[in-house]
């Protein structure tokens, strides 16, 4: 049967509208090679989406989650948080005259980084909790967004919301295409991270996990803050990760990333659950493009979650070779 | 200009698809009685959500909140969930030969409630530590759904997830047809609201909050699990409320319904913010129908917010004169 010619001529204007999308579909991930990393991730998704695979997962239950630093943005030399921080006891100076005589802040005013280091866990939550508390979480965003807007990179001189993982922009849009909800799962804090997720990764406040301060609602003279405390609720590393996504999603995901050893146990979780799953490491192999750093590492140190990866056969995407854009500032894709 | 006659006839056709869909829109809300209430609910939905209007609210913001005992479902003779820490208490008692001379075990096991009662919140948090911790989250979510499927309400005679509110599951429906979001903000337990709340009012478990205990992450001989342990981290209740609804969701609400003095820093929280706001408040004064009780109540306690409510001129739902309806199985409605 033959339709009428204005059906007809609607149908080829149809493929016209259609023929980006088509493209799109055709070619999922630019920036990633065609190295195992990529055909296991696009072999997952179609699996799952596909109605009537056995492997089929219904659009609800499609919860995928990221870690953040080292995973969907760099961390190094420093985690940037930790950058942030060091840079507001710098700001805040004026108004701690005290902190001149004081460690750790004496050390971060003075530029004396080794002395800070010699601080340990307990200096940097000296030096976090006086940059990140004792004021409302609309107060300490509105620091952040600022700190976010105006400071660059030591080393490659760009914002540090550029320094995010091109191929990552790529498999969160490709997920969200095919139904899947990305979460951040970060030993982040959660308010620092939802100054930029939004517009950098897409991904709203309520999907933005972290780890917490412990905070007080205030009520005075009718105007209600949350005021932010100087301790911690919950640590968002390691065993935290699984805890915090059974407690505020309450559905165990089904394609976890991740690329340090604070990552395993949220990968361990994921791989626990009843049918098909995806576990995947950013492994840093790129010292030219980016960094290489792995086992021996101070900072996202990768370890025992490379030794069950490569046990358990999850995904290690190899940076250097598998990616053909590290950032979206890199133009030139050096293809395959 | 007259279109051919296949695109006139496309239209028609279109308009009787339509048909259903467009008597829906013109009588949200059958439940409701055309009171203040009413009024007053569809006067915000359709500020916030007209295009152009100085109310306008983008659908990313369109964030409402619901407490879930006496405001989705009732709350009487006492928290649906006490009756199930208390049922659950019966239930173990095999494997607990010591709680026949150990209270408040004992107590309950003898049916003594005055006994019950007497051990105020020290002794309810042993009864719901000892009913609700100890296990993975998964093995209580079964625990739950099993009481939940078996168990009938003492006065109704009907499972409990019949006893929400009718016209409070339209609201539900016609804020997700206008683009909200609609999350649990309940001084409840998260994972026991969870076990009911998609199934019962549509809210997927990632938009249920609570009370929450500490949980462990535990990886015995490869299989991981999430072990509750009896000790509360957080209580989702007054203040514990605007500070959840920050963490967790990051985002301030445009609309709040409660129903007691728990939920008043909620309501403030959600009226503290820029541009048009809808606070609510279930007031219970339907002893026919439901119960009636505010001010002296133990269950609920409806006081200061309702001063406040009133001062603040927040919308107040008189039960008794407002709903037509008050559960799913009460087929008869009055009209008004």
């Amino acid at each position: 049967m033959t339709p009428p010619s204005s059906l007809r001529s609607l149908r080829w204007f149809g493929l016209v509208l259609l023929w980006p999308l088509l493209l799109q579909a055709a070619e999922p991930l630019p920036s990633w090679n065609d190295g195992p990393s990529k055909k296991a991730i696009v072999s997952f998704v179609e699996a799952v989406t596909t109605q009537g695979s056995k492997d089929y997962v219904a659009p609800a239950e499609r919860i995928a989650v990221f870690d953040n630093d080292g995973t969907l943005w760099s961390e190094q030399p420093m985690y940037f948080q930790v950058l942030f921080a060091l840079d507001e006891v710098k700001r805040l100076a004026p108004e701690h005259p005290e902190w001149k005589e004081q460690q750790p802040f004496k050390a971060v005013l003075e530029g004396d980084m080794k002395t800070v280091a010699a601080g340990g866990m307990e200096g940097l939550m000296k030096i976090v909790g006086a940059t990140h508390t004792g004021i409302s979480t609309e107060a300490f965003t509105a620091n952040a967004e600022a700190w976010l807007a105006k400071t660059k990179h030591p080393k490659s001189a760009k914002p540090f919301t550029e320094m995010v993982f091109q191929p990552m922009l790529e498999l969160l849009d490709y997920l969200r295409a095919n139904g899947f909800k990305p979460y951040i799962v970060s030993g982040g804090e959660v308010v620092f991270m939802r100054a930029f997720a939004e517009e950098v990764y897409g991904i709203p406040p309520e999907q933005v996990i972290g780890t917490t301060f412990v905070t007080q609602y205030q009520y005075n003279d009718g105007k209600p803050q949350i005021l932010r405390m100087p301790k911690l609720a919950h640590n968002d590393d390691g065993p935290g990760k699984p805890e915090t996504i059974d407690s505020v999603i309450g559905r165990r995901p089904i394609l976890a990333f991740g690329n340090s050893d604070g990552d395993l146990q949220m990968l361990q979780w994921t791989a626990g659950g009843s049918g098909k799953r995806f576990m995947g490491l950013v492994h840093h192999t790129d010292a030219k493009r980016e960094w290489a750093y792995d086992r021996q590492s101070s900072i996202g140190k990768l370890d025992k979650a490379l030794d069950e990866a490569k046990a358990k056969n999850w995904t290690v995407v190899d940076m250097a070779s598998e990616w053909n854009r590290v950032y979206p500032y890199d133009t030139a894709a050096t293809g395959q």
